[in-house]
């Protein structure tokens, strides 16, 4: 019987308890408990919502660089960005929640027609001026819908009417934008790469667009959204005419609606809107190489707040679980909570599940204690797999010791 | 990579909730779910108490033998014995909480000095008049402490005052215990075998004696709780001295107070005192021969509703695992929840642990769902051991294939 000799740990965050840090670091303890001797390599894996920036800032030894920005509602945010270490140097990662997120958002105040992404510009401004010239934007867990106008402004643009008076901020006043004005954008821009780490299913307009899907979960009156997407139609007219790049499709291109059409708003200014975990860990550009990771590795244990029927659909265990299986290792997935439809993922890859939840408790008591939780799940999860080899190399020595007849 | 051949299924019931059947039922489901090819051994283990009798009638072939007998307070009460079959033809299994259960107690009627274990008498009496010769009493769940007295009357014992008037019912009468009349006492018994599967720890007097340590729960004040501790020292008095057997503690001995006192009672006719599994399980008179069974598996996998501090302390997967461990087969063990102390069962020779919660939930719906959730985490269960064996077998491949240095 042979134990894992190699273990990568490449969990996601469980959202708004657990941090992907401490997720890879409770399970890292797990496995010490019951696997002492094993070479653990931790990769806590971004999905470019909250907590992006740490999470990369942290994996590749890199930075946070503070910077206080204009928030959402347009008060003051002591915000950050992460300037990459390692085989990273040189790029930056904005987290746009971590200037324009939901939960900057106050219940009160939550109007999607009148948040705005300025704090995004300004952080993406921070990092030009640091003289980093890679940019990745991590959209998710946003709290607006301007469509990136409040970004371009604090980048140096300028949203006109047809008066050629600058609009107010906020993606409702957009229905009235005529012209957007790049000649005082800051220089650096064009010579930047800027790479919008998005959601492909994510689009500016029509019936699947930022309005109608997104609207309502930020507060929006169902007037609301029908003024707000009106205006965001608006808005694609004039990032088509007045953009920077050519033969982009503002209104439904994949991934122009992430982050509340900030995708499209970048886009027009030049950035890539490429799928989050192709930027995030296929691209190299995050310092991440997973698939020199999975060499030589004996099992892959990711994680998830909750896996259900829609972790196949491209959440963190699905894809590691994807690149697990190119790279032929095993998969672990542990989870907060399994969910209807966890079973399904045996389908895409991942040979075995585990929840941490140990007895009948609500989820107040679950998100308190997760951390000792999943490190206890992890031991048992750990147990079990020596279990299996046990029983499996008992049964191969009895037919070695016994020929068949 | 070997999967297991032949696994041996035996869980206890979970109480109040699913029975040891459904438990090994269930469990068989999702091992097939997983190694559809399996050969399964299922042994619903039996620990005395609310549903014993089935659970060794369904184990060994045998019947269940209804009889009408008188309740605890009195009433009538449909009740039952078990007439194993195989090779524990012959023997009865009378399950005391059948007839005498606190769960037949009403809850506005709880006074365990009025309560009897009249019924549990009768049940034996059906049993010697079925020609049945080896009866096993199964203590645990019951609402009696009577000390047996009324279990001895309906064998035809007579319980007398010094006056020679016959004792009214139930425990608190016995501080006016003078005789114990065996005159009239069924002509069987003393033919018979008999023998109380009990919890050791109890004893019928003294500190940890029925009245003050099953008082309280079985519903007594202070004061009752004390006068009933005196008439349990009197009625030990009566039996030692009118009792056909010899050399019995009946104060303190081993098993004098199983059932509220039963076990003193039934020693007073000769009856064997053993503990609960080993009569139960290593005598062989209940149709288990674990030994047997355990040759050859690959695996055991045992349950209970709740793994926790106490699991150590004699319950059925400690049991089985002392079993399992002289047999040298590696034991999982299913719980429905995991509760404090629980990664103590590895050193009792419990190898991996697993919990039926995916969620949070409260114990409502974790009753409710027990079934489903226990087919569910059996799954998961096994598809965790055979990644253990996979991760194991791949490593051993690479050994093999790349001969160290």
């Amino acid at each position: 019987m042979s134990v894992p000799q190699r273990v990568l740990i490449a969990p996601s965050g469980f959202k708004e308890s657990l941090s992907a840090e401490t997720v890879a670091r409770s399970i890292a303890a797990g496995v010490r408990r019951v696997l002492p001797g094993v070479q653990i390599t931790a990769v806590p894996i971004a999905d470019g919502g909250e907590g992006t920036a740490a999470t990369l800032a942290a994996a590749t030894g890199g930075v946070l660089v503070p910077v206080n920005v204009t928030g959402p509602v347009g008060e003051p945010v002591e915000s950050h960005f992460a300037r990459l270490g390692g085989s990273a140097a040189g790029t930056a990662v904005v987290e746009m929640a971590a200037a324009a997120g939901l939960r900057l958002v106050p219940r009160t105040l939550r109007d999607p027609g009148a948040t705005t992404t300025y704090g995004v510009g300004e952080l993406i401004r921070a990092a030009l001026d640091e003289g980093l010239r890679t940019i990745i934007i991590g959209c998710g867990d946003s709290g607006t819908s301007d469509g990136g106008a409040g970004a371009l402004q604090a980048l140096g643009a300028r949203v006109l009417d047809s008066r050629g008076r600058v609009l107010p901020s906020g993606g409702s006043a957009l229905i009235d934008a005529d012209r957007l004005d790049l000649s005082d954008l800051h220089p650096a821009v064009q010579e930047a790469t800027l790479i919008v780490a998005c959601n492909q299913h994510n689009v500016l307009c029509g019936k699947k667009g930022v309005a109608r899907v997104f609207g309502p979960q930020k507060g929006a009156s169902p007037q609301q959204v029908e003024d707000l997407a009106k205006a965001m139609r608006q808005w694609a007219r004039v990032l088509g005419r007045d953009g920077l790049a050519t033969g982009v499709d503002y209104r439904s291109g994949p991934g122009t609606g992430a982050s509340g059409g900030l995708g499209a708003g970048l886009a027009a200014l030049g950035a890539k809107l490429v799928p989050r975990f192709e930027a995030l860990i296929d691209s190299g550009l995050a310092g991440l190489d997973l698939e020199t990771l999975m060499r030589g590795t004996d099992l892959v244990i990711t994680a998830e707040g909750a896996i259900d029927f829609q972790t196949p659909n491209g959440k963190v265990p699905a894809v590691i679980a994807h690149r697990a299986q190119l790279a032929g290792v095993p998969v672990l997935a542990l989870a907060g909570s399994l969910g209807k439809g966890a079973p399904d993922v045996h389908d895409i890859g991942i040979d075995a599940i585990a929840s941490i939840m140990t007895i009948p408790m609500n989820l107040e008591d679950a998100v308190a204690n997760g951390e000792q939780l999943l490190i206890e799940a992890t031991e048992r999860t750990m147990r079990l797999l020596l279990l299996g080899a046990a029983v499996s190399s008992s049964i191969d020595a009895r037919r070695l010791a016994v020929p068949s007849a």
